[in-house]
């Protein structure tokens, strides 16, 4: 699948033909805000007994058949008008594009045709008036309910109608109620609490003006909990075409965001194809790309160097930068009795310049004049952090929460220029001290949303970090995460292909979505209240349908049931036809054929023959309700809605 | 892979060939006891850098190539001597078999065919003399210390010198030191400390005095955490040989036990080949194969016919039984507004042979005819949570809490015949509601080792309930409870083949490894050390074969990077050989090329040419030590082990 730029464009017809289905039994619905242009992308499913689930939905319009697409061209600028309309940015010529932004790449003429190729991708950027600050948190201190801001509370509530089925019992939603551990959500998200939340720094809608094409989306513990996969080419793998199908795929399997880490070849050009076909926030780490301007050498970077990247890749619509900020050099010296040291790549590029200079970090010392660039474009903070543990044996140590103080520090210096946040977490974190890492964050960085990779539980399960990782990221997201990063199986170990993009997402969205119902977001049970409700009824095809992967769920049950039929079977492959519990405890509530011929209707709020438990369990009346059982046909259940005169 | 009984005994030796190499790298050892004929097993990995790593081993005999193996006779039984020198059992004739005891198998020819295949693996049973009890609880209580009790401590501690590389930092161990929730966990396991843990209750040794073959556990919540991994037929697939195959590959995976839920046919004769080569304890669910017994009719079922199935597989030598006798006649009601109803098979059956006769569970009313068997034979118990939630819907009920406080109510019953007993539990229960399972338990059960399946904290994984009931078996150890059953990715789906065992086993080593280490286990984090440490110092072999599956590292690491150089290369495919932050950051520690030139050795607890952070930051310092920096090589790093003058 690799790709070798050359004068013929690559097939991505071909390459995302897999990507371009949508998921079985799903077509893409819009729930309608109050303008004509603003319209919410959602998954509806349609069960096999008519019902109809909704679902969120991050694959944007790759999955709706009606939409005609051009990757040559991009998606369509969805909020150009709500961005042109505040009259608050002007285009402007922009950088100009030089060999050196596509890393090490030094063939002039291989160069032009890749530029070619991504000609009808470059656009005019566009950044704040002079004197004007285009961020989401701006307007919202300002008091303005923005479209992107309405477009959020619209995604996150989704269309609730059919959850009346699934959350409409008073006792069983109150024994189920969730847990928040200090989150507060509202029963309803509106566009104003939203605005709230912006405003107050606890949420973060990654939306850089010159990425017009993306569907926003919050990030904050008070809305769902949102997963991020990384992408990237490296000096050794992958070429464009591989990341772009990456980048769709991951959307597919619900990527929130996507990050560009990519530190090979092409590194410009390869983010002009990634943004412009991202319906979802794109994220970077601009020290990757600033490295490779100097061909390598950390010592050989600048503040110049740096901020030309940020600017080149501001005016390509990267939604947020990860800044080391915190690596500060005095925290240099704390890592040294570590385990692992620095596994960071940005923290080690940094921590490698402080050295060499004997001087602070550059971006902590140019930190305002970041800010700066930041609320030109609307770019959010992602505060990297550099010190992670790469160990459980480095977990919670000095150098983490020393840089975590400062990442806190540097918070509210942004929110003064009001600059987005969020703060990145580790990494590797032993089960009893992932809370630590959430109390310490919000201790010391207000509530600015947290984003976390895993954090992995053990050090032992390469080759399964995505599942070592989900326990600690289930955990950290309970107790607030806003966003987690991804792990793959690849962990450690090399560079993920799409398979692994997809187990990494799947095993997230799972970690996600186990906290999303802990912390009783509105709603989220209701999916797997419906899939137990098919399953309970042996509705087979919606029990696929509805979950996580709809194709590996029915490939699995192929394995052992191929048959069409047993698909629509009363039974699994797990007891066989002749005994199964699950059908045997369905026709409790259904009633079985004999229910009309039962002499006894049962007694209110039960639907057994059976009185409640307690003092009528008396032994002479055993007997005849046995015989009354018998006389009834010797079926074991009585209906529940039996005829009553 | 299929094997139809017939005149020719399967091809055990090709089945097995996978599952009977020893793990790369690794050599079987054994600790040795305070008798000749206790030897405790372990796998020692031999790495690259000549250090020798210690760790558990579930394998038994396969993977060590000095055994002859022979599974038409069965493995050694190393207890035989133990058990016969207590000179409290005696051999006797026993049940005689039938070919009813091999489920719905009507072809006489055939069936005598499969017994004398299996006439190698057919002993003449052992039971108590009269008047006595042979439980390792019944021993414990009178303050016998047992050889399995000996052999459980010497195993849980383990080989431990080659630790003190990995615990030896004081620091760092107050740093991580783990947080039991109430587990009492001593420095040191010593065989007097099991035998009190066995006598309270508190720990069970499932070992019945007819498998002499099982190398002895320990399940409770002050020991390791253990998982077991199911197997079985069912009326639909698979033979003898594939669930032989599992047992043996299960046990290579790290299962602590296996349970054969064989529904199908042999139902009898596939057990003779389980128990008899299986180094690990079995249990089994008698109402299944009772069930076979009555046509699969619930209704038939009688106290008779479970006690001769009772009987036949304690002479067998299963070692844990699964007794539904919590699924009491007046909870059933309780089930009847449910979500999913009843999802347990065991449960299922018994709800409806209550319902069917109006009368009160036969297991409940016969309990302690129960334990006059368990004790005769050793079996423990294992008490059934048949009204578990099949949903997260019902999670925490009425009905599962209900059937709970019965288990508590039994367990004390149990307890006054000496025989031992372990609480099974949930099932799908939402991340926050899971501790309240633990705490319920506790507070009913007196302690009793909880055994729990997951529990699943979603219900819409579908093909990866593995991983979403990972997240929740890692929080309910970390939180007591001792032993977690596996899922396997078929889970809802399928019946698991020999690739799905495997990937269950994987997702539940880590949970339960997850939590030893949140627990503070002693000695626990130390394979993790170990591993981050040959990650950081790029023994790529190391870190491949001190993981829980060197196989699946290995060949992940190979999809990026092949060459066998790149085992040994000081990169890895994340950066590329041009930079990589783990090389980098390794360098602080261990000293570059230039060390020793460096004109000024660091200070004393810092291995960089930079003060601690402070006061002695003074900008005045800086250019000095960049221009030093430089003048050493401009390399990064100035040495931990300068020598001194």
């Amino acid at each position: 699948m690799s790709h070798a730029p050359g004068n013929t464009p690559p097939d991505f017809d071909a390459l995302l033909a897999a990507s371009r289905q949508p998921l079985p039994a799903s077509t893409k619905t819009f729930v309608q805000g109050s303008r004509p242009d603003l319209r919410v992308p959602q998954r509806e499913v349609l069960l096999t007994n008519g019902e109809r689930v909704s679902l969120y939905d991050c694959s944007g319009p790759y999955t709706d058949p009606a939409h005609a697409l051009n990757l040559q061209q991009g998606l369509p600028a969805l909020r150009a008008g709500w961005i042109a309309e505040r009259e608050d940015s002007e285009c402007y010529a922009g950088r100009p594009i030089q060999a050196v932004d596509d890393g090490n790449l030094r063939d002039g003429e291989r160069w032009a045709a890749l530029q070619a190729q991504a000609a009808g991708l470059q656009r005019m950027p566009r950044r704040a008036r002079s004197g004007a600050n285009v961020t989401q948190m701006h307007y919202a201190r300002r008091g303005i309910v923005t479209p992107e801001m309405e477009f959020v509370a619209l995604r996150e509530m989704g269309r609730r109608e059919w959850m009346a089925e699934y959350l409409g019992d008073a006792a069983r939603e109150q024994r189920l109620r969730g847990f928040g551990m200090g989150a507060q959500i509202p029963r309803e998200i509106t566009p104003e609490w939203v605005r709230q939340e912006v405003a107050r720094g606890r949420a973060v809608i990654p939306a850089n003006i010159n990425h017009p094409e993306l569907e926003p989306m919050a990030i904050g513990r008070n809305f769902r909990v949102k997963v991020n996969a990384n992408i990237g080419n490296s000096a050794l793998t992958s070429g464009i075409a591989e990341e772009v199908e990456k980048l769709v795929w991951a959307t597919r399997w619900g990527a929130d965001t996507v990050m560009d880490l990519s530190t090979g070849r092409h590194i410009h050009t390869t983010r002009d194809w990634i943004v412009r076909n991202s319906p979802v926030p794109i994220g970077t780490v601009p020290i990757y790309q600033a490295l490779e301007k100097v061909g390598g050498v950390a010592e050989d970077l600048s503040w110049a160097v740096f901020r030309d990247t940020l600017i080149e890749q501001a005016e390509q619509g990267v939604d947020y930068f990860t800044i080391h900020a915190g690596v500060r050099l005095p925290f240099v010296p704390m890592t040294a009795q570590r385990r692992t040291g620095i596994v960071s790549r940005g923290g080690a590029i940094l921590a490698q310049w402080c050295i060499a200079h004997h001087q602070e970090n550059f971006l902590y010392t140019h930190f305002e004049e970041i800010c700066e660039i930041m609320k030109a474009y609307d770019v959010s903070f992602s505060l990297g952090d550099g010190l992670r543990p790469g160990s459980t044996a480095d977990a919670n140590d000095e150098a983490q929460f020393a840089e975590l103080r400062t990442l806190g520090e540097l918070t509210q210096v942004a929110w003064q220029h009001d600059v987005q946040v969020m703060i990145e977490g580790p990494g590797h974190v032993p089960l009893h001290l992932v809370q630590a890492n959430m109390d310490e964050q919000l201790r010391h960085c207000a509530e600015a949303p947290f984003y976390t990779l895993g954090p992995l539980v053990i050090d032992c399960a390469a080759g399964y970090d995505h599942i070592a990782s989900a326990i600690g990221a289930a955990q950290i997201a309970w107790a607030g995460t806003a966003m987690l990063c991804y792990v793959t199986p690849k962990e450690h170990l090399g560079l993920p292909n799409r398979e692994d993009v997809k187990q990494g997402l799947i095993a997230y969205k799972i970690a996600a979505h186990a906290a999303d119902i802990a912390k009783g977001f509105p709603g989220a049970r209701a999916r797997d209240d419906a899939i137990s409700k098919a399953r309970f009824e042996f509705r087979w095809q919606d029990q696929f349908n509805l979950a996580l992967d709809p194709e590996t769920a029915c490939a699995f049950h192929d394995e052992t049931l191929p048959k069409d039929s047993a698909k629509v079977a009363h039974f699994c492959s797990m007891c066989g036809p002749k005994f199964c519990s699950m059908k045997l405890s369905q026709e409790i509530k259904r009633g079985s054929p004999q229910s009309s011929a039962s002499p006894t209707p049962p007694p209110e709020g039960a639907s057994l023959g059976l009185g409640r438990p307690g003092a009528e369990w008396a032994a002479q009346g055993m007997a005849e309700k046995s015989a009354e059982f018998k006389a009834a046909g010797a079926k074991l259940y009585i209906p529940l809605q039996v005829e009553l005169p």
